[in-house]
């Protein structure tokens, strides 16, 4: 019908062909145009997806993307971090950027593609939390700076004492996403293991919110367990470095692998997994493949479909598959197991925030995990007011995903939006619609997932899912409702305060007079001065 | 220097180490982890970038990048575009989407490509002004569409009387991002050529500003040429389509392939130019490879760089290329080629204002091309006020970007800042402050360009890069004070009209007054009140 409908519509443009001034492109020339673009050139020439918009950002984002990889891999092989991050000018609008970590180093072979290939890492298939998720980062920091610069990446990493420190030299080839290794050398290396990242770029060096030092600082602040020796660029090797101390020696819990969630799971994902799937039975099939799926839901399961439990999982048809699906979305199926998550915590994050902020009051909540679209996450807010913070200001809010600080894009994010939506003039607050609260107040608002959906790969701001801000707002209010219980306390003892400031004030000159009028001797107007008091006092307490 | 303070700071984790739990992960563990990530993999789970993040959207979506790969072809081959859209209910929340033109069709090799494969196309490579640009859109649609009803994206395509109607079914293997043809036969087609996609997704249709109605409404209010026929969810063969009828037979002005600009090129760029040339001299490279450079500017730049004319290209070292762009950079180069481009046209924007909106004002404004990071680009900007506009809403903005309508995210995208950013109150509407004008109003903002620097892949919104924003506001306040100039007129034009009924009301009965004071004839009294009248107009309009 389609069809039909088409035939009488193409009369007009053959006539309008005659009209066309001249022949253009046929199906045959345009044929000849298509090409295949490689990952690389895409984001060579899209590079503000990656947060390479701007100079201030580029160096940011180059620093953040070597810092985030160091800390995944210091965790992930239980070592305490310990980073040295240097910003070395190295003429007119060039920056040396270099991150040393003690972290487990990288294995020779591996070098290459980690940091010369787009879309290559061990994060992207599993279901864990960590900062790395994509895979695009470091490699294209290295790519933006061999484009600003055409300087290669450096690396130099030790895996043990019994092995040498290897050093590389790599660009990228960007019409083949492939790393060129230009030099590849062993150096020697005083630490028994660990990895050094160098990269010249074009780049501008900015103090304030958008800062390298900001992001420094809240890293650490929501990584406690980190110490990280900052180089700012001017700095002699005769210069000590800002340090940036850690406030504990205990390392996050460690977050281990889940397999995906039945709820989470679409057709299309559940036909690939079926065909690529080792196990030969549709009941080991559901149970090693997912997570919360034992051997009677797995039976359930195949046998709700008009299957067996022994059906081979690459007989099953499309049609077929819908049907378990079904199955699946009508069983009642256990959350997700959590140890995929490792959140701050309240202690530490209360630990953090008294160490790095000078406030008169502190709280921290972590709300129980959560999923969206079969992905766990859990929110944690911490909450510092009064002290030395602003009284007049905005209230700051530190952003977090998975432990990294969020410094751009705040308009867009959904931990701002969480915070925009709470209202927190019921908390004693002030805040004018729409706007953040105001008052000595500083907000770190953290989303900790197995997948965090980012507005854009920059991972500058948190998509604004239903799960995510519901879970937000109630982790706010929570401190909120506390905050408003301490402003009360505070507000009622400043008043009983004041009023005992009154008594002790007029108290004495009653004595005086009384004893003037009675002529009392000094020991009686002191009883007498005494027990008003006490009365006094009695009275207003009640 | 890095090293040596790495060697200290590295006792601490290896006490650390012994105080965590158990060993974890290992350099070699790690490594094993490590593995490549395919294009799809990565959209597949990053839907939300493509713009597939909610149901309604990626029914929007997925008819948006049909059509637009529809209207560029149509275009690039001289063809008016005579297309239909049908939407039809495929049982529960899916929907067939069937997208069918009278373009000049696709090659038989190519339909499995460019439809089954993400990264693949003929715009992203070429200079010139298209709807498409990064070869994602339309197999992207085709993936979610398998990902969420596992059903094949399908393809008819004829590129001549003489040729049979190819149709294929295609998936994507999204472990390699490459086709899989799962059908390939011929089927009668009554056009002479055209191609026709199906796609079957999980989605919801609305109304509503971010529906598609309103989004086919925009596309022919931006491309006057075009005639669409709708046919929304629930027609059935019998129904009429829902016809959006061109305003104008014209045809846009082809645009034309350019080089790169010089003042656009960053080193990294030039050196892999260098390397990739088929020129064998500097003076042919330069001429060749870029646009604006002729036989004396090249010879200059080579010679100025301390080498020759006849110097190979292979032969430049990074050094001497950093002098080649330092001489480009200080040489002066006339702007870029603007046939890359080609705009609506202040004459058509009236046409199709006219014709789609009821006002009582139109006025429209092509600002002459300017350029960003070496892409030349140009704004537009329709406006209609007054008639059947509401008068107490908000002012309506549609943004298209080479002639897209872009209907999400209006807050982050720098045409609405540039609308928000100007003072429309000196222009005699009202406006409170951060919000947009409200009125009788009608925006139409355009930009075209070579490279239109959205802020993610689903091209919702354009990024605010200075010089855009600043052309936008040019345009903005153009016809904003014409907007001003008219609405002063018209409030002038009332009130005179006002004075003059005073005049006609009251003259007649001073002219019975004095008939009856002097007791004047009839006809002396009309002449009293003629010459009364004529004195009293003359007057006022002084």
């Amino acid at each position: 019908m389609a069809r039909k409908s088409m035939a009488t519509k193409t009369r007009a443009p053959s006539t309008a062909r005659q009209k066309a001034p001249r022949r253009r492109a046929t199906a045959k020339s345009m044929a000849s145009q298509q090409r295949e673009i490689s990952v690389s050139e895409f984001f060579t020439k899209n590079r503000h997806l990656l947060g390479f918009d701007s100079p201030t950002k580029a160096l940011l984002t180059t620093i953040k993307e070597a810092v985030d990889n160091s800390l995944d891999a210091c965790e992930e092989a239980g070592i305490l971090p310990d980073l040295e991050v240097a910003i070395e000018p190295a003429g007119g609008d060039r920056f040396r950027v270099v991150v040393t970590d003690n972290g487990p180093g990288i294995l020779k072979g591996q070098i290459p593609k980690i940091f010369g290939k787009l879309l290559y890492g061990s994060k992207f298939h599993r279901l864990r939390q960590s900062r790395g998720q994509q895979g695009i980062g470091i490699s294209a920091a290295g790519m933006y700076g061999q484009l600003t610069t055409g300087k290669p990446i450096v690396i130099e990493s030790r895996t043990s004492k019994r092995r040498p420190a290897h050093r590389y030299e790599l660009v990228i080839d960007t019409r083949k996403n492939e790393p060129v290794v230009k030099k590849d050398t062993t150096v020697d290396w005083s630490a028994a293991h660990g990895t050094r990242v160098e990269i010249e770029l074009e780049g501008v060096y900015r103090g304030g919110r958008h800062g390298v030092e900001t992001y420094l600082r809240q890293t650490v602040l929501a990584n406690p367990h980190v110490e990280i020796a900052f180089r700012p660029p001017g700095t002699t090797e005769a210069d000590e470095p800002v340090l940036f101390q850690r406030a504990s020696k205990v390392l996050p819990v460690e977050a281990h692998e889940i397999q995906p969630h039945p709820y989470g799971v679409e057709i299309g994902l559940l036909l690939r997994m079926l065909k690529e799937t080792r196990a030969t039975t549709l009941k080991s099939f559901f149970q090693t493949e997912f997570s919360r799926v034992g051997p009677t839901l797995a039976r359930r399961i195949a046998e709700g479909s008009g299957l067996t439990s022994r059906t081979s999982p690459r007989r099953v048809s499309p049609e077929r598959a819908e049907l378990l699906l079904a199955v699946i979305r009508k069983s009642r199926i256990p959350a997700p197991p959590m140890d995929c998550l490792s959140p701050i915590g309240e202690e530490r994050l209360l630990e953090s925030l008294e160490e790095q902020v000078a406030a008169e009051y502190y709280d921290a909540v972590t709300r129980s995990p959560a999923v969206y679209r079969g992905n766990p996450f859990q929110v944690e807010v911490g909450l510092a007011y009064g002290g030395e913070l602003g009284a007049d200001d905005l209230a700051t809010v530190c952003r977090f995903a998975n432990r990294v600080p969020l410094l751009y894009q705040q308009g867009a994010c959904a931990l701002t939006k969480a915070v925009l939506q709470t209202n927190w003039r019921s908390y004693g607050t002030q805040q004018s619609r729409g706007a953040l609260p105001s008052g000595p107040l500083l907000l770190m608002v953290h989303i900790a997932s197995v997948w965090v959906p980012f507005t854009s790969e920059s991972k500058e701001s948190v998509a604004g899912y239903d799960e995510i801000i519901k879970e937000l707002k109630l982790a706010l209010q929570h401190v909120g409702r506390k905050l408003g219980a301490h402003l009360k306390r505070a507000a009622k003892a400043r008043d009983s305060e004041r009023k005992r400031q009154y008594i002790e004030k007029y108290i004495p000159h009653i004595g005086i007079a009384l004893r003037e009028i009675l002529d009392l001797s000094e020991r009686q107007e002191e009883r007498v001065v005494r027990t008003l008091t006490g009365t006094l006092e009695r009275s207003r307490k009640m």
